[in-house]
């Protein structure tokens, strides 16, 4: 049994906790895949890179709305791969090396717990290495969720942890799922040149999405991809590269390649959790309190293991909090999970933050709903933008705003005025009022919708929507 | 001599003081050329949307870079200028009519003040029309300044108010000036396919910026264009479509059409402001006091012909502010002129808020600088970005944010944040570690940025800045 001041499970966010202030400990890292967690690996990072590259091949593919004379040839996928990884594995194996070479110890293999404070590596180059600490991080992340029906037709399928490494295009890529990574990955290859269908149990894609982006995005969907929503798969039968997916109305659909992304489940089961005598939620994410505490003394949980939130920015605060309280054990900070804004790049993008319409419907608060078009914008003009708008959510009579929620090019960074407003309690009058607002920039989306709640135009005589 | 309750001179942000709330008064406009201002006839609004078609034709050629195959055959000038004309003039046209339909008089044609309360319009349909109104407000806006060597040359030239409508693009531009029109229009036509030579007095592009913007883009701008800094033209010699343009230095310099864009005059004095005993600054500015007051009682001033920054976002806040000030006299309101943010749209683009470093040297002040690449963060590696950076100007020890410059894609939405942290006092340590950033956007360059400063760092133990 070796024993370590700190162990910590996952080099993903995990990592970012063994900070120089660590150095006199004796630290070891456990790593089960890449080094770099999923973030760098097989998650955001790719994901944007191949995300931009989709959206300069439709800006290519559609360029004769802004009068610009331009033929398509298509994506060179195998370069595109290559470029990305070629630039992100290097990164994973630099990070693994960096610890290496330093005085952290790091194993690579799969751990799980045997105790409180004792684990077990199966390494991957053979044997197992039996280790405690007093101290224990568990940032093991989670994986993708397979449903029995795919699971059980031994047939090939993908995920979001390897369909970005593929070395040939699928010609009909069926994508079993509707949320954001599906809602991702499908631009990604339909503007790549494959033909898109895609399946998922809701009605909408994008369904925790507000109302309002939800309906626009699937629309949107509807006229690229073949949809069929509110079914789900029953059976994958066929063969490898001539798949037959049923649904449960009895449509077959005929695609080459599988890409399976209904969800992701927490990697505490993994690890087994219960060995240690830790608690879990019931959707098996292990529990823990503001400081990032699990039920055992001296073992803590960060990102998507533990966190009711799966995004990298947010694993990236809980990793700052939680190498705070390891030293700082007199003086712990909390992790606020409350809006975190979230992005989806997809086509159009996306950016939210705080409440949909529906939870202001569930919570009974007196709301107004403010939507103003980017067509309704100088630069949505420019843009010839027909689809993007930027919805917000106020409270009636204070202007206090609940939830904002934009989709059209530039989402994910013009939601952020927004999340500040909202996190340094600056209501709609203030913010629209207050700070210079750029024309014609695109943030005039933001501001004009901020103009037609009452609370602002109020505050403002004389000011209507500006052109 | 007829009487009007209340005269704007200007249909640009003169007409958003025409609220219904002035619907009991007689209300006159004067406009001397197209209805709705030099921002969507000739402005700001025409020069983004080529802008942005710029843009497109620059991703198209460089779309190799994304591993995306294409050929670009080029921008459709005319047509590109007929659908950016064909979408604004009808703006005008409407703007004018819905005028002309409602019970405001318009008249269409020159003013010059008789006496404090009293102008005489030479209208452009023949004759003319004394009027007098106890309320006055001026917002005759600007115009391009031309050089004596130009102007006495007799040979044909541009400005920025017919540049965008030629009927053929340029084979080689010279374009007589450095700062951001000169810098958004040169990006256009170099797009569209013109060669450019740029001629400036000044030693570096864009000079009011901060320093390392300026630089910045003046080396991207060297790669693209002939550059000859630090001269004047001293004569315009050839003949139309064939000129040659004469140097301080003796250089000549052929092209086929010149743009003059050396920088615009406020119109007060085709105005005659002098007659109605107007104070007016050396620059030519009509003076006035926070309110918007001249030096007359009654006669307002706003936007271009008045303001000290000539930005339509500030000219509608001026607009907003007169326009309240006229209905309620008892309950004066003044414009803040600090912390304007301001954007090029140029390639790369630009957005700034605050002081350059210059300014902060000049003041005195004890500051820290910090800057991030694009090419720093993820999405950045997603646009495959290698010239844009964010840097932010803080004062030591407080973290309160002095000015914030941004070069690179998206900067003029990026920029806000900034702008909004400055007019709220969020001080950098705040800004970075209260609201989240999501991963992996863009704004994540703004983040690190703060994240470098030393009293972000101090506050937030075991944070480093992300990749």
């Amino acid at each position: 049994m070796r024993r370590h001041d700190l162990v910590v499970i996952g080099s993903g966010s995990g990592n970012m906790v063994v900070s120089d202030e660590f150095a006199d400990l004796d630290v070891a890292i456990v790593e089960a895949t890449e080094f770099g967690g999923t973030c760098l690996n097989r998650g955001c990072i790719p994901t944007k890179m191949f995300a931009y590259t989709a959206e300069v091949a439709d800006t290519v593919r559609d360029s004769a709305t802004w009068d610009v004379g331009a033929q398509l040839d298509g994506i060179a996928w195998p370069a595109l791969r290559d470029r990305v990884f070629g630039r992100l594995d290097p990164i994973a194996a630099e990070g693994r090396k960096g610890r290496e070479d330093s005085d952290v110890t790091v194993y690579a293999g799969e751990a799980r717990f045997t105790g409180p404070h004792t684990l077990v590596v199966d390494l991957h180059d053979g044997g197992s290495a039996e280790i405690e600490a007093d101290r224990i991080v568990i940032a093991a992340g989670a994986r993708p969720v397979v449903p029995p029906p795919v699971q059980e037709s031994g047939l090939p399928f993908h995920t979001s942890d390897t369909v970005m490494r593929l070395d040939q295009l699928p010609r009909r890529l069926a994508v079993l799922g509707g949320g954001y990574i599906a809602a991702e990955l499908a631009h990604v290859f339909h503007s790549a040149g494959s033909e898109i269908v895609m399946i998922d149990m809701a009605e909408e894609l994008l369904g925790p999405q507000d109302e309002s982006i939800s309906a626009a995005f699937t629309e949107i969907a509807r006229e690229r991809y073949e949809l069929h929503l509110g079914h789900e798969v029953t059976a994958v039968e066929g063969a490898p590269g001539a798949l037959r997916l049923r649904l449960d109305d009895d449509t077959v659909i005929e695609a080459d390649t599988l890409l399976v992304v209904i969800g992701r489940t927490p990697n505490g089961d993994s690890l087994d959790v219960d060995a240690a005598g830790l608690e879990t939620h019931d959707d098996g994410r292990v529990a823990v309190d503001a400081a990032g505490r699990t039920s055992v003394d001296g073992v803590w949980a960060l990102g998507d293991v533990s966190s009711p939130v799966q995004l990298k920015h947010v694993a990236n605060r809980e990793a700052e909090v939680v190498t705070h309280n390891l030293l700082h054990p007199d003086d712990l900070r909390e992790v606020d999970h409350d809006l975190v804004p979230a992005a989806v790049f997809t086509s159009p993008q996306i950016g939210t933050v705080g409440r949909t319409e529906a939870q202001c419907r569930d919570e009974g608060l007196d709301y107004e709903v403010a939507q103003v078009d980017f067509s309704d914008v100088a630069y949505g003009w420019a843009m010839e933008d027909e689809t993007g708008f930027c919805k917000v959510l106020a409270e009636r009579g204070t202007g206090r705003i609940l939830g904002a929620h934009i989709l059209g090019p530039e989402a994910p960074t013009l939601i952020q005025p927004l999340a500040m407003a909202m996190t340094f309690d600056i209501d709609a009058a203030a913010l629209s009022g207050r700070p210079y607002w750029i024309h014609p920039a695109l943030t005039e989306v933001v501001d004009n919708a901020l103009r037609q709640l009452s609370a602002t135009a109020d505050a403002k005589p004389g000011c209507a929507p500006r052109r």
